[in-house]
């Protein structure tokens, strides 16, 4: 696709961690690079200009949130998503597969805890061939959502990068079930990438290996889908029930990815996952971990999580982290922020958020620092 | 008081308007001026840095609410509200009179709305010659406030205006209790006054004029008040049950404050109130209006209130106000504040209250301009 190129800069010589760098039509996502999650089009708590003043290189954002707010109509209207809301930077969109699919299972994390799923019940009115019909939340309309109709969705955002239609299998599935599921899914994103090709529009798809924990699953996956014209390869579907399960799992599949193609990680960016993934060489992470800490009360700091309404913060007037300079560290103390988050203000909000993003942006900025010095 | 200094600039010729300039520790309040609400110390889903950006001169904080959170120690540890918020700009404090009577009577509002207090019943304890005992909301600790103690503590926050102890009586008062209140009212203010100036601490402090709606006993209270060398003089208590009340009781009571010093309009700032209260000589007003009718949906413009959550601005891709210099107004459209507004993202209560602010800052500016010109 034209805009659109991945070189890799550097591999590690101790393990397969790479420096790369990848172009969009909106500009450069160095890797391994994290992505934050901004479902709505904003990230939670944080303005456009704020977030590009970070310095976050690729935001990601679902397209079956905005397919039922503001509906993708009304963000082609606009001109698509950068100018919708105002990004000048990379932007990547989802198939709204997850979602969808998470309303009829339950996610495989709601699975993996027993917690159920009674609230979403009936939501998903029928799952074929076809794509997968449900009822919005919003306002009780059905929507068919398939391959092609994700993808017109996605066309009318106009995201860099867009992903293909694919099925979120429970995590409890029978192998034989997981096989058919991984066969229709093959499919949908084979359908997803013929409909994205009829109208490139300048975009990238990058496909979703699935397969679960099954080695020869997602062997079998990357085999049919890196004979695909595909940009990048996502990888999906459920990762096990521990991050040892995860590690597992990517270390066998990474190697049947090309090399000269970027990977992505749905949906994983704990900093412990990053740790044990970015060796395996994975380019990019998604998550709304980071963001959703911070309005927790968890600040990531370079010692450790700080648990910001713990009392000892009460009357510490320092900064967060001393050699931070993001815009919250260096104006304004724990203490301060201790007293927002204790009296429930926004401001804690978009404060700790800040932070935080600006913690993962520079997170990886060190991890690049250390492939390059075959440190890691 | 040195550091604090009132200049009258211009009287209108048609009116008692005027325009003037406050100086303070912390720089230059011009007058008519619009004081945003800060209750817990920062502006709700604003941080300092913006609200400095937007240009407002003059911030309102609730020493009631930072007396339970914090708790004014820690402000005072902090090297005061400036340091600890990092606000280089001007700050008023409140005496928490207005907040703890409104636990004991409800507040004036609530009282001629009909509404309940029953939820807050018994948080008094006990209200004497000395004081207001009351009991947190947060921890249950018992909290004596008086005229000394509330200087105490507008002594730790330390912003450039305070104001003395007072108490609000209920709306329906009978004349003879409204006659007691007012007199223990001015022995609590006098109290306050020589409580602060034995510790002056290069703050100015206001007088609150009392007497409800009756005209002698604004009168009495403007008599009372101005003999003792207070700064300048706000107007508090009730003021009616309309606002025509409220305009007939200012145009017979701010004749009666010395033209020498500011005066302040204790939590009045409607639109239709300031463009009322402006030619009657107000200098300054302390408002959470136009921040709560922000994060409600109801953004200003010079063509009136615009509620963001109609229809009619999901697919109205231009600015809010085309000339408007905001950075909301600058960056996104109509369409994408819909949107955030229907999503229920923070990031809309953010660039809504940026709005609303810089439409005051402005309109202020506005007024001056035309009372100048002797136009208002």
């Amino acid at each position: 696709m034209s805009g659109f190129k991945f070189e890799c800069l550097h591999t590690s010589k101790r393990s397969r961690a790479r420096v790369g760098r990848i172009t969009t039509p909106h500009g450069v996502i160095d890797t391994p690079g994290f992505v934050g999650v901004g479902t709505n089009g904003t990230l939670k708590a944080l303005d456009t200009a704020t977030v590009q003043e970070i310095g976050l290189q690729l935001m990601f954002c679902n397209t079956y949130h905005l397919l039922l707010q503001p509906g993708t109509e009304v963000v082609r209207q606009a001109g698509g998503l950068h100018k919708f809301m105002n990004r000048s930077l990379p932007i990547i969109t989802d198939s709204g597969g997850f979602q969808v699919f998470s309303l009829a299972y339950g996610s495989v994390a709601d699975e993996l805890k027993g917690r159920g799923n009674k609230k979403n019940e009936g939501h998903v009115l029928k799952i074929t061939e076809e794509g997968v019909l449900f009822r919005s939340y919003r306002d009780g309309k059905k929507i068919l959502l398939t391959p092609e109709s994700s993808i017109a969705a996605q066309k009318d955002l106009g995201a860099d990068i867009i992903i293909p239609f694919d099925e979120l299998p429970p995590y409890h599935i029978q192998e034989t079930d997981l096989k058919r599921s991984l066969d229709r899914t093959h499919r949908w994103e084979e359908r997803s990438l013929v409909a994205h090709l009829n109208n490139p529009q300048n975009q990238a798809m990058y496909a979703v290996i699935h397969g679960g924990t099954h080695s020869h699953l997602r062997e079998e996956s990357c085999r049919f889908l890196t004979a695909l014209p595909f940009d990048g390869f996502a990888i999906g579907g459920s990762m096990g029930k521990t991050r040892e399960q995860m590690f597992q799992m990517l270390q066998e599949t990474l190697p049947k990815l090309p090399a000269e193609k970027p990977n992505h990680l749905l949906g994983i960016g704990d900093l412990e996952s990053i740790a044990a993934c970015v060796p395996l060489g994975i380019d990019t992470f998604d998550s709304s971990y980071p963001t959703r800490a911070a309005r927790h009360g968890v600040l990531l700091t370079k010692e450790g999580d700080l648990k910001i309404g713990k009392s000892a913060h009460a009357t510490d007037f320092s900064a967060l982290e001393a050699d931070c300079p993001c815009p919250t560290c260096t104006r304004y103390s724990k203490a301060y922020l201790h007293h927002l988050f204790k009296a429930s203000e926004m401001t804690y909000m978009t404060l700790a958020t800040i932070h935080n993003l600006h913690f993962m942006v520079a997170l990886m900025e060190r991890y690049r620092d250390q492939i390059v010095c075959d440190a890691i």
